[in-house]
């Protein structure tokens, strides 16, 4: 069976706003054995919106609507189902009554515009909104001699999520006949995408049941496998082969065999080693300790740093000798590799990392004038001994900073590996 | 005059991948004062392209496919609006020349499929693209009896974007009647989306020729307003006239008129002031550094910083009393205010900010135990007077660290102010 979702609401007609919903929804439908065939986004225009309807209820079997549930003017998705099915809606006095107890508890009163929240399409199943005041509905009409599902859902993301989950999901997976569904996600950092594909087309192509998908960005690749079998194990063992002989092509290079992040892969692989590390960031101000952080207890294995962006710093926090960043500048491995020492020495932590830089502009003065943008080091430390690494990176100021950051990882992968 | 945007490429039906590319083309239309009607995502399939291209054509005045130029053969947009519009390709020996050339160059032999992209739509005018082997095309076919206009696309951003502006835009601007637009922008922060409406929506609504959006997120509220008269100065006089009129309605919450991020702002008024900043994470683990390093010569009035994540940090970097760890926690008043003082101190900067609090899970153990999760403490210190605000913020990690990092550059903004 295939879908189409609709996402409803002019916003997303600018250049400012995009459609989210879709992804959360295209997931759970994915879950289930749906494919997704067509999104649109429309806006609120009555005309637009009906026609949209009435095209998706003809070339696909479940058709999803998102937003337009609202209580203003221009929320007009129950009256374009309507017109688009040639059905009536009905004003429901339970759920006119469900807004009224809301405003109340709120200490508002109800303003007639919401009553258009209570009307119903003939026929449809109410889905209840546990999160806002519009609730969804659930309809499976026939168009063209053909049973079609069609579900209205509420646009806020928190209000959609949940109904859908709770209210619609039921209801979807009743029809739908059962697959067996298994994936693997492997992720592999700093590979250029076209040397990944090189050395694994030659082994996926030979599983033409298992669907590949190659997702690159952000300095990593991730390869998605998915594939649907008669039962739950055939399917599970089918893509653990090929992910094994992906495993044995790329060997260290995969950091991740089951979706961990690269810092959460980090923060585990320090913490079964029972190792603390700390960083002193020039070049990225933060990123790498806010990547590392962001992952729940974190403090675990991660104690802190500094945060060294002037030469000052470099010297008050780990004792870079001031001489040496006037004459060699604060881009030199030498200062990479006492800055990784100075914090892993300050703060008795059993590994530093430091990251110093170029993010651009290139600099007008001093020591580290004509350094080419792009130019990073990155030093790690045990307190005793001490590594730099050299890169050249490419793009603007936030791609040099994130890249940075994601090799400064990956040397902390290697290293405790 | 409207458009449609088709975004092709079945990976943006999957859970993990979206069109971006159809925000950069709507910012030049609506640039041009042609709005988008609808935009499509579609997947590889030939039938649903060439259909989505025929509905497109016959929905909107202007119809930008972009994707499905390469050489593969999933690659089906010319093919498709060959069929959808009756016309036929013809190969181009002057782009194949050209194709050849450019593999040469690179080392490598063409191969076969890449031939394909020197099909051209008869009667289309054939669009160079600098960064990718895929050319564009532009046509103005007669659809129902009425002129369109439709654009092919290559897919990657980068090719995208410099063909868009450099080939295709030129085309369009002299076909599309001219029109004068001005646009405003008006920053918030912290201010609930339902406050701003409230206030606001009595004097925007005042000005029917001017378009209001308001967008939230982030912990802040943009206010864009867009008009479109005779004249330029006409255009700018009437927006100026309605965002000085909110100016005054909102005063100091507006932090930015025309455009400026809330850290470009802070790193401003420091800057103006000859004012030094350094602040000491604990909660945000260098989050907020990052966000202001992300600026660029944010190292004129930024220095740096400490991340305390784990209270030992807190006594080496900033010498909080280990006893006052122990008995009070970190998440207390008096931490923020010590370590705000400690970092300002040990730095010798002008201001030092910091960050406590509980991002979740609660804390099992510890005097931080029973603290709720949300509980944040920001303090600020010039080294003699400290100041400390309680937040008591909601949502998850993520959502909790992002908002007491705007929280804690707006303390900074109405300190500094």
């Amino acid at each position: 069976m295939n879908a189409e979702i609709i996402a409803i609401g002019s916003e997303m007609l600018t250049p400012h706003r995009q459609d989210t919903n879709s992804l959360f929804l295209t997931q759970h439908l994915n879950d289930l054995g749906v494919t997704v065939a067509f999104k649109t986004i429309v806006g609120d225009s009555f005309e637009h919106l009906t026609s949209a309807i009435s095209l998706a209820l003809r070339r696909a079997d479940i058709v999803l609507l998102s937003g337009g549930l609202g209580p203003t003017e221009d929320d007009l998705t129950r009256e374009a189902a309507a017109r688009a099915l040639h059905l009536r809606l009905r004003r429901s006095e339970t759920i006119l009554e469900g807004l009224r107890e809301r405003f109340r508890k709120r200490g508002y009163e109800m303003s007639d515009n919401n009553a258009r929240q209570a009307d119903v399409l003939d026929g449809a199943t109410v889905l209840a909104n546990a999160n806002g005041s519009a609730p969804g509905q659930y309809l499976t009409p026939e168009v063209d001699g053909a049973q079609k599902i069609l579900i209205l859902l509420p646009g806020p993301p928190n209000e959609l999520k949940h109904l859908f989950k709770h209210e619609a999901l039921p209801l979807l997976a009743a029809t739908v006949p059962p697959l067996h569904i298994a994936t693997r996600h492997l992720r592999i950092s700093l590979l250029p995408e076209s040397q990944v594909d090189a050395r694994t087309a030659p082994i996926y192509r030979q599983f033409p049941d298992v669907e590949t998908t190659i997702l690159a960005g952000r300095g990593e690749i991730h390869l998605h496998f998915t594939t649907t079998k008669a039962s739950a194990e055939e399917a599970r063992a089918r893509v653990d082969e090929l992910a094994d002989l992906i495993h044995g092509e790329l060997g260290d290079d995969i950091y991740s065999s089951n979706g961990e992040s690269l810092e959460e892969v980090v923060l585990l692989m320090l913490g079964m080693r029972n190792l603390t590390l700390t960083c002193a960031e020039s070049l990225t101000g933060g990123l790498l300790a806010q990547r590392i952080t962001a992952v729940q207890n974190a403090s675990r294995a991660f104690l802190g740093g500094a945060i060294v962006y002037t030469p000052d710093m470099k010297t008050r926090f780990a004792d870079v000798p001031k001489h040496l960043l006037e004459t060699k500048g604060s881009v030199c491995p030498e200062v990479a590799g006492l800055l990784a020492q100075g914090i892993c020495r300050f703060t008795n932590s059993s590994l530093g990392i430091a990251l110093t830089g170029i993010a651009g502009p290139p600099m007008t003065e001093g020591p580290d004038k004509d350094k080419p943008v792009g130019l990073v080091y990155i030093g790690l430390s045990d307190g005793h001994t001490t590594s730099v690494k050299e890169l050249r990176l490419n793009g603007d100021r936030e791609r040099i900073r994130l890249w940075a950051s994601q090799h400064a990882l990956d040397i902390l992968r290697r290293h405790v590996m």
